[in-house]
């Protein structure tokens, strides 16, 4: 859906659409949802699907190589079920450890770490990690621009949905563990959930008015995010970096921090890396939290030749978390 | 609370009230809100943050020495930012991987499982791992019972709200890791949280009648529940003891699945084993889903002599996920 889409349906004049363009710096977006009448037809379980189904046919892996399942988002389809369990199940995984990580825009990389960790162990030996959001239960499609806190518009203009994936394997490595390890199994595949808890999010009708108490749903601080967030970019890149025993030129590849098409400009611009190549998605698919770092990667990959390296950095400002990774072509 | 006081503030009969603790099995529970006004006094971050600073003063350990906090939940208080990381704050404890899982009541042994296993990698040293539920957001405080469906009414009857934390901590183990690791660190410390997402559960006034569409917020299928899970905890049961080599008689304290004093009976009493010591505090506190098997634990550990060993067990039936650890004296 891109800007005019948008202007059009909310009333709004070419102005505003101009200044959408230039202050967020997003012009088109994906909803699974029908923004005129607020219907879903793609929740978090069938994007995340979709994106996993695809990871295990691109990496060769079927649903009964996979013995381990990370995913992270910040709108799960419900609070219970987590929703990873529910696409486990539609993809025919069972007898799997499985995580839910309730997570903002450093979601990613956590599902990733948690998987990481977990092969370095030797336990599992292929896992598919999921990012993905959802943001219908979030969304007023009848908001009014002209007499809405900005803040609280922020979702409708900041925020896509989408979901991505990855298949991570390795051998095992062997080691020797102190403490008597703890056993989690998911075993659900083909039952139906036994409790399903909802939950309800300020697009839920009339909800924003006399349900909150008059707190409002969704807020932003966005002069705090625009301060901290480039320096700590700055800050994660340079410790990464240091981890790896790479300097500023030994890698090739830049996947910022993807808030808006507006601040990843400004954070690359902050970040002292020049003859790089960035990898930014956010100007076509808007913010997608815990999926986009999969679709920077999803973008990079190809274009990476042997030996070539990305490092990847994203900042989470809910309650401010920086986090990284690098990848490497061999 | 205790089953008399439920009864008057719902105006049930003495039978009901014997009925509760028959067919429930829980004679009372603590709520982190006042029952007759739906007033919070304990959030789950009171609570966590309560339960974090006492195992770590019960550890000996500064919030200088955590470098990993891992929380198990199905109720946070936000789903932004991660309540993990508000805990986290409020305990001084910064810098560190942070991660925060929406789970149900494996989420405890899940939260272990993590932390466990970025210890063994060596890259954490020193975790703090927590489980906590707060069922206030789901509390209908003005529910009739003589018009409500059961299932609905659940979780006034068999939740209560509470927090338990334990602290792991082991020398690093040196691994060589084949692949680069990401980078997760929180730095929220001291500063609020950059963007907040509220959401609403069915005890919102008003809200499970004309908000959910039809759709009931809670539900629950006893009658799966009741088939499947036994059969889960003796399976589970086996598969940890063979994972340790340890037979039936080579273990001395069981913390079985707390779903319900009677579901919790059924249970031990459906597993082959004898001359075993149980440790449930179900009756006395509810349900608390993810905070449970710290509870357990804290009955435990002081009766262990050198040697015991204790096994925990815990089913999450909202999309079936098994789980267990052990824990040995030394």
């Amino acid at each position: 859906m891109d800007n005019s889409m948008l202007a059009e349906h909310f009333g709004m004049s070419s102005a505003w659409e101009q200044w959408l363009e230039m202050f967020i710096g997003t012009e088109s977006r994906h909803f699974g949802f029908d923004v005129e009448t607020g219907k879903r037809h793609h929740t978090l379980v069938d994007m995340g699907t979709e994106a996993g189904g695809k990871a295990l046919e691109a990496a060769g892996t079927t649903p009964r190589d996979i013995d381990l399942i990370v995913m992270g988002t910040a709108t799960p389809d419900q609070l219970m079920p987590a929703t990873v369990n529910l696409i486990a199940d539609r993809l025919g995984i069972d007898d799997v450890a499985s995580f839910q990580l309730q997570s903002g825009c450093s979601g990613a990389l956590q599902a990733l770490d948690v998987a990481h960790q977990m092969l370095s162990t030797g336990r599992s030996r292929n896992a598919l990690v999921l990012g993905a959001e959802s943001v219908a239960k979030h969304y007023d499609t009848n908001m009014d621009f002209g007499n809405t806190d900005s803040s609280y518009a922020v979702n409708t203009l900041l925020f896509g949905d989408g979901a991505g994936a990855a298949v991570l394997s390795t051998d095992p490595v062997t080691e020797a563990a102190v403490l008597h390890p703890p056993l989690v199994r998911l075993v659900g595949m083909g039952h139906e959930p036994g409790q399903v808890v909802e939950w309800f999010g300020a697009g839920d009708r009339g909800l924003h008015d006399q349900q909150t108490g008059g707190h409002t749903a969704v807020t932003e601080d966005y002069r705090a995010i625009e301060n901290r967030v480039p320096e700590m970019a700055n800050e994660v890149l340079r410790q990464l970096l240091e981890n790896l025993d790479w300097d500023e030129t030994e890698f090739d590849y830049l996947l910022p921090p993807q808030l808006s098409g507006r601040m990843t400009k400004a954070i690359v611009d902050s970040l002292s890396v020049s003859d790089i190549r960035e990898i930014s998605r956010v100007r076509e698919i808007g913010n997608t939290g815990n999926a986009a770092p999969f679709f920077q990667l999803e973008r990079a990959l190809p274009r990476m030749s042997r030996s070539d390296r990305a490092v990847c950095i994203s900042i989470e400002s809910s309650k401010w978390i920086k986090s990284g990774c690098a990848v490497e072509k061999v």
